[in-house]
């Protein structure tokens, strides 16, 4: 990684070019910073929100007759499309009403200017290290994308934010940066995609004199090398996931993973979650397929060794680095397994009569080990509802007819009871579409062991892209006084029911005594399987119109949830969205007194949140 | 794992009842123990040879027409078998003689006193653990199987032995030894099934003053629990792999290892090496079967968590405790992920014109993804000379003939050279034999592309074997004064073939050097492949008749190899046989600083070797 000059000057110019012919960032609403013509340069997250989950050019809305839409054309089955089904489904659930409105501010308001360290910015200046002191910058770098964060962005409550951004362009910059933190008592906090759900983004408050700074990674986004013999990609750390998987495809390749489901990540930030959203049953655990890494720490630079060729290494496996979430380094650069691409896609949902038989199904599909799958999931009856709400067919008479002879076939012949019924779908990726669809019929026998009914293909895709999509109806939703959130969990199979009947029992219970009406929505979904048990993911919404303070309630409805998931046995995170500042006690109680010390053994520098 | 006191004793009652029925072990060579009583309950290694790899039921033998044969029944295709080619192969190749013999010492020789430390003694002795200071006990846990291992065993040169040998019953037993031995400055070495390759059970000479135990973990070898709903078994670590495995196949589970493979090795011995001898192709690699542990450290026990139930959990991956080979600390109990037992087995087995064919043949099946396979192996044309040299049948005229036609075929129509011809194997498990035959085609099909001939399932099937018996022909040739050793390594695809080739080439060059003739034996095995590359396993010998220090050169060859795998980026284990103090320099190399920082932090105490 010998920092290649001329291309990094060339980069940079390209990206001044950008933004210069670019209306929209000709004025930064104020650039207050030590070095103008620097951080000029640098533009970052000025096409999403500056205070909600996304694009700008993606919001829902409703049209003059009530129907909710969403606007832009950036995600197919979604962007400009009606939902005719979503209010009613809104009003009914939330009581969201279109006449009460809670909007959102709309302009950053004054923020407290930096804290400045010259002595370590003396020390990374000369570097040509790209730094910003500028308020949008240092404000859309102090933020993840949860509901508390975003809650707060936009009634102006601002809590600290970094005192500058710097954006690193080459494994030795961020050495000098970490060096330089280290001598100067600089806090930094690595930053990756910005899509951080568990307030790994937030600055400390209290006790917190020194200056804080947003370590951004997304100018060292380079492909060092692709090696098709080993099936290998090198990146540096800071690439979106999403755009090297459409340089891959180019050649035939894939990452393995839901890039779309990682719109905004970076593969840096997916390693140090060591994240799972992805098509883990196809090809296996993230964690593994992270062959090499360089880490910078508060000690030097950790590598697996000088070699990224040797499949499986000697000694010890230092998997233990990722997890951290950055506590420990930062890393810059990525040796990743890549496969071979399989173009072709097809989806199976199933009906179950309840919960319990769409579990008894999945668990028997991932460990007897038939059918060769990507993905597969399950939601409970809340989560179908939410499903259908999400339903882009406009209502004709036919359609209308065709849905109340479904609902009576399902009812009456099959059994199925709405109030109870659960859909599950599978993913399945393939070279040939004949033989995937062939898979149906397996998948179908299995199914029927289990009272399961075939629900079509259309249905299975739209749940799998409804949850990706969710963050953009969180934020509409704030706009009514309705609050929701989500939150992951595993357990092993012989826990999953009662786990996910205790939490929904504990959330009803805390939003009754803190005078909640009407009842929270509550839907769980499974979104891993694995041979020993699965992932779930709770998404749970409340009207706060009522509430002196919503936030407290919702941070009171999580720590509720968190310690039922882990009197039940489970585990407070799938790694999907991490531990953060948000479950940071209640992952410290799950841990055995060594482990900790070990953690803390390694950490040495309490330097890096 | 709360200690069942009553089953306990039971168990010890047992063992006794059995000692005393057994004659051999009535009359131990020499009982030097504080407390005979305690000690006499416990045999170890009694039917294990004391100076050479394995069960003393086992050996190699030339019969009066100087036929190579094997006694005993242990093994199928194996025990009481004759190999009509074994020594004119050995013959040619290492130049033995069968009137030039040198044999083994076979008694044990008088030994140093143990070196007692008393509190620690008194520390433990009050709480029933049990100990043990005769010589045999003393002597067998002071060495594994590695070629210099026994090369002294046989000749009476003992380096130092432990002082004493204890036998933990529980997880408790353990943690009082492990405080006793730091709080009175005893050192450790836990000891499993003491078939360690690398020098991890060797006690260290210089400058070593303190009392050394050897910790044997095999009197915890109970299944706690076995949980068919989530598919794991939590197991004490004592347990020799083979044991559960036959226990697990009892409710049609398996490991999903090569339980033949590791017929001594405890499951704590395997996750501590993180030892990859298994069906990695079909069920992932060893670690990530490991779902749980319990692990006895200076600083205290270390868990994932009190839950061994969720199939991932919340932040980072505690498998860095795994490869560290005892050196952290002793792990006491295993939750270990099952599968279900497929009962079917074929072998599909190819020749290729060369060993760079061969190797295009297996990077194609592995990344192309096409057939579920349990495990894909190829010898180099040195290997298939020693798996035909394992040759069971008779020579018949009829099948002499049938040789000659063969060897037509293959070389006049196919093309294949004898001097360079290999072989590669695939060993397929399901449940219906029908399908796995089915895979052959699916296979010759891909051989073809790179010239490779079906050659047969009994072929393949002898090739797995023979490797898993080659310890007792090791043995067997040192009484022919030809010694031979073996070194794992790891490549990536387009590292191998170089590597090979240089490794071949510095182990030929150093014997020269040395004055060995004729030149050395040396045979390349691929043993598992990944994605992103194989392993290698080294297979070589030579005739030490006219050194003066055949263990010096012996030494020297692996140090060159070790190098020149080093410097063709490979890795200097594959964690099969692991880097023990054999190859702890090396290792050491290639890890960068902050690494070696980050196990020395871990480490704390050295007081575990």
């Amino acid at each position: 990684m010998s920092g290649n000059e001329s291309s990094a000057a060339h980069r940079r110019l390209n990206i001044l070019l950008n933004h210069l012919n670019n209306e929209e960032d000709n004025n930064p609403k104020e650039w207050r910073t030590l070095s103008p013509s620097q951080c000029l340069t640098i533009c970052t997250n000025r096409d999403r929100k500056w205070n909600g989950y996304g694009y700008k050019d993606t919001v829902f809305k409703f049209d003059e007759r009530g129907t909710a839409f969403s606007t832009g054309n950036r995600y197919p089955n979604f962007s400009s499309k009606e939902f005719h089904e979503l209010r009613p489904w809104l009003e009914q659930t939330l009581r969201i009403n279109l006449k009460t409105v809670c909007p959102a501010q709309p302009n950053i308001i004054e923020l407290a200017s930096p804290n400045v360290n010259h002595e370590f910015y003396d020390a990374i200046k000369p570097q040509g290290i790209m730094i910003s002191f500028a308020e949008q910058d240092r404000l859309s770098h102090g933020h993840g994308i949860s509901t508390a964060e975003i809650y707060r962005l936009r009634h102006g409550n601002f809590t600290r934010i970094p005192d500058a951004v710097v954006w690193p362009e080459s494994h030795e910059q961020v050495e000098t940066i970490v060096r330089a933190a280290l001598k100067f008592n600089v806090g930094c906090i690595p930053y990756g995609g910005g899509s951080n759900d568990v307030g790994a983004l937030e600055c400390p408050e209290e006790n917190e004199k020194r200056m804080l700074v947003s370590l951004d990674m997304r100018q060292m986004n380079r492909i060092l090398s692709l090696n098709r013999e080993n099936m290998y990609v090198v990146v540096e750390a800071g690439a979106i996931a999403q755009d090297l998987e459409k340089e891959l495809r180019k050649w035939g390749f894939t990452l393995g993973w839901d890039a779309e489901m990682l719109e905004f990540c970076t593969v840096g930030g997916i390693a140090s979650l060591r994240s799972n959203d992805i098509k883990r049953n196809m090809n296996g655990d993230l964690e593994h397929s992270i062959i090499n890494f360089k880490m910078v720490t508060p000690a030097g630079t950790m590598q697996r060794s000088g070699i990224h060729t040797s499949p499986i290494s000697s000694g010890p496996n230092f998997q233990l680095l990722f997890g951290t979430e950055g506590t420990l380094g930062v890393i810059t650069e990525l040796a990743l397994k890549i496969h071979f691409f399989a173009p072709r896609h097809y989806y199976v949902s199933i009906y179950f009569p309840s919960f319990h038989n769409g579990l008894l199904f999945l668990r028997e599909i991932v460990q007897k080990n038939i059918i060769k799958f990507s993905s597969a999931r399950l939601v409970d009856e809340a989560g179908l509802q939410l499903v259908n709400a999400f339903n882009t067919a406009t209502p004709t008479i036919k359609s209308v007819f065709s849905e109340v002879i479904k609902k009576y076939y399902l009812k009456k012949i099959k059994k199925l009871e709405a109030g109870k019924m659960c859909l599950a779908a599978i993913l399945l990726d393939g070279h040939d579409i004949v033989k995937l669809k062939g898979y149906e019929k397996k998948i179908d026998e299995i199914g029927k062991q289990y009272g399961g009914v075939i629900a079509g293909s259309d249905l299975g895709e739209r749940m799998f892209f409804v949850s990706k999509r969710l963050p953009y109806l969180r934020d509409f939703l704030l706009d009514y006084y309705a609050i929701s959130d989500r939150l992951d969990a595993t357990a092993s199979w012989s826990n999953v029911e009662v786990l996910v009947e205790k939490v929904k029992e504990a959330i009803t219970n805390v939003c009754k005594t803190q005078g909640i009406r009407p009842k929270p929505y509550i839907g769980a979904r499974i979104d891993h399987i694995y041979d020993t048990g699965a992932s779930i993911t709770f998404t749970y919404g409340f009207n706060s119109r009522n509430l002196n303070d919503p936030l407290s309630v919702l941070r009171l409805i999580e720590q509720v949830a968190l310690v039922e998931i882990l009197r039940s046995n489970g585990s407070v995170s799938h790694n999907t969205s991490g531990i953060g500042k948000r479950k940071k006690e209640c992952f410290r109680e799950s841990l055995s007194e060594p482990v900790v010390k070990v953690l803390e053994n390694m950490k040495q520098y309490v330097f890096i949140y």
